[in-house]
């Protein structure tokens, strides 16, 4: 089935913000198997509007739009419905009820002074908003079997419409939904994606198609590979089917995930299964390391610190550094990098501890240490070793590759142990 | 001028993936005073992108595409601009000699086994793409006077486009543009936008208007005041006009910036005129105060480093907070906050210490510290304070209400030295 969307609203269209709605509403549509083709952004002017509505109501099962139900001037979603449907305004019961508790449910009192979400298009009914005032709007055609449903676009509204109230108008209107899983995805590290394609797996693309359709998805240093099946049955066995075929092509000692998780998710997850404590000390990411570990929920489980140790001075003070390692080898080095993660898997009590330091830049590089450098320490109970990178990018960029560099070296420490 | 946008991918309508593009893109071309009326995101399928290009080829003045310009079959965007165009495949000599350029720029070498970067439609232009491999993609019809730029989607290659490409590109092909500086930007804190408006400011808004279009736009936990000149004749002697204006106001106490810039960007700036080192002890934040601070070229020259002690032993082997102080008063509290300050300034060697330890969630709340409380606590040669808050929402967000808040606090601070 397909599903079309329409985001109503001019400061989307100018820059003003953000939007927050676009990924939560298609990532649930994909999860019902609702297939959606396009999604179009548009003015809140009423000729753009209705040929979007039009358009969309023409093409798919199922029209959502965002934006545009509430009670000022600009708001015409209400209006441009009544268009679509060639039906005329009218007082409406069902509508004053729900307006009336929306209200209530915030200890405020409707009247009619206040705003007109009593007066629907006659083809138009409202539903439940649980955490706002206007009422979302639908339009069911029974006969070409087309539901329409108006969203609000202020995003916790939607999101708990999403949660809450649009499922059951769906299911019950689509009661043919197929709500199971379809998509395969392997997460990879290390290697371009036209390497994994053109050279270490030449023939894997097209071995993957025969399971569905083949996506890839550059990350910071690695590639997502989707394979969305045709359709979900036999999804376990034809997933197991995919994992056995790509373990068994040079591709295996890249994959680090066999479903879309965030590295810092499955590294608090194997570190507090195997009850490890880690931590960390950073120079040049800045405490961007930790940042990411600390927002995975739970974590404070497995983290328990990383010393971010920006000056030389914070290095020997804070974790031990030698002040001859950073005369004779520099703050950048294998040999102050080994110190940082000792000093750290000391002050911590940990049992892992990995450290960084390197240059982000702009600044700060030589011919013998460039921008881009970066040596990263590690330190258990066996082991205090160090080993020097190189990456390119501008700071941010760099400082995001020597996070996950360091992350990468964190989840194969822990997968040994 | 019209300017119409379209975003390929697939990840983009499944969920898989948040757009970042979409803002960064109508913010400059409103700047730039193009009008985008519509956006439309689409699959990369040959007949939907087709339409889609030749229906924004027919309406606007400036088309801009983003995404399908990688090496992989599902990137098409090239195929379909030969479409588009109706000009057959040729190898180019240009495109040939660029891809060496960004291959060489990044330390690589490229061979014709690598991609097919280097054919394309005969009426379509290659032009660079400063952060990455695959060139943008250009059409330029001088009779309708239209401009088609097919960009990347990868966010950070776009952003890096729209600084250092695009502009010499768009003011080439329509030399009329004006692009005089017109906006001027309030930066504030701490009121939200109806309390200014309504409480702080009655009648500033329309006092605003005299001078240009004002909007407003809520950032986390401060309001952006906008106001877009007319014209950009005598911008040095409005835009002091209007800070004036706002400065006898009071507002003036909530302004943090009369330019965009970033928070963090300030605090370096201002740290490094006066000389003082700063740094922090964090746990609820994670060392997120520290990245923000990181990513500001420059900032080691005052950043000294931050303590991201998420366990209470780190509190106390790394900052020398008492073990009563925690038994006593609980790691969120403005004791455990002071000693954390203090450990922090002595560790580090610092002018101005803040800490940082809260409640992210979801876990850990009680109902006398609940989810979203946080103490903030300040260490600098005569003050050694902490102060206790509370905010609203989920980890990520309360994360960076924190880290907001501290680093508002130690402007304040840097300014009164």
């Amino acid at each position: 089935m397909k599903a079309q969307i329409i985001i109503i609203g001019d400061e989307l269209l100018n820059g003003s913000i953000q939007d927050k709605n676009i990924q939560p509403l298609t990532h649930w549509l994909d999860g019902l198997g609702f297939e959606c083709n396009q999604i179009l952004i548009t003015k809140d002017r009423e000729d753009l509007l209705l040929a979007a509505m039009e358009s969309a109501w023409e093409k798919a099962d199922l029209v959502i739009s965002t934006g545009g139900l509430g009670p000022t001037k600009d708001d015409i979603t209400k209006q441009v419905m009544g268009k679509l449907t060639q039906s005329s305004m009218k007082e409406d019961p069902n509508a004053e009820a729900l307006v009336r508790e929306l209200y209530a449910r915030r200890g405020k009192e409707w009247h009619r002074e206040l705003n007109h979400y009593h007066i629907l298009p006659e083809k138009v009914q409202p539903f439940d908003n649980p955490k706002g005032f206007a009422p979302g709007l639908m339009i069911k055609d029974q006969v070409k079997r087309k539901l329409f449903l108006a969203t609000p676009g202020v995003p916790r509204e939607l999101f708990a419409m999403i949660e809450e109230t649009l499922p059951q108008l769906i299911e019950e209107f689509f009661p043919q939904i197929d709500r199971g899983d379809k998509v395969v995805t392997l997460r990879t590290y290390g290697v371009p994606e036209e390497v994994i394609f053109n050279q270490l797996c030449p023939g894997l693309w097209e071995e993957l198609e025969k399971y569905g359709k083949v996506s890839s998805l550059p990350q910071i240093m690695g590639v997502d590979i989707h394979i969305k099946l045709h359709d979900h049955s036999d999804y376990p066995k034809k997933r197991e089917a995919i994992i056995d075929h790509v373990n068994l092509t040079a591709l295996k000692e890249n994959i680090w995930a066999y479903e879309f998780k965030l590295l810092e998710e499955v590294i608090v997850e194997k570190a507090a299964a195997k009850n490890l404590k880690i931590g960390f000390a950073e120079s040049c990411t800045g405490g961007l390391v930790a940042h990411r570990i600390t927002n995975v929920a739970g974590s404070s489980q497995i983290f328990m610190g990383s010393l971010v140790t920006y000056s030389n001075e914070a290095k020997m003070s804070c974790l031990g550094v030698l002040a001859k390692t950073l005369d004779n080898w520099g703050a950048v080095s294998e040999q102050t990098a080994s110190e940082m993660a000792l000093g750290a898997r000391e002050k911590l009590n940990l049992d892992i501890a990995l450290s960084l330091t390197g240059i982000a830049g702009p600044g700060g590089g030589t011919e013998e240490k460039p921008v881009g450098t970066v040596c990263i320490g590690v330190a258990t109970a066996n082991e205090n070793t160090a080993k020097r990178y190189n990456y390119v990018g501008d700071r941010e960029l760099l400082k995001q590759r020597f996070a996950q560099a360091a992350l990468m070296k964190a989840l194969k420490i822990i997968d040994s142990f």
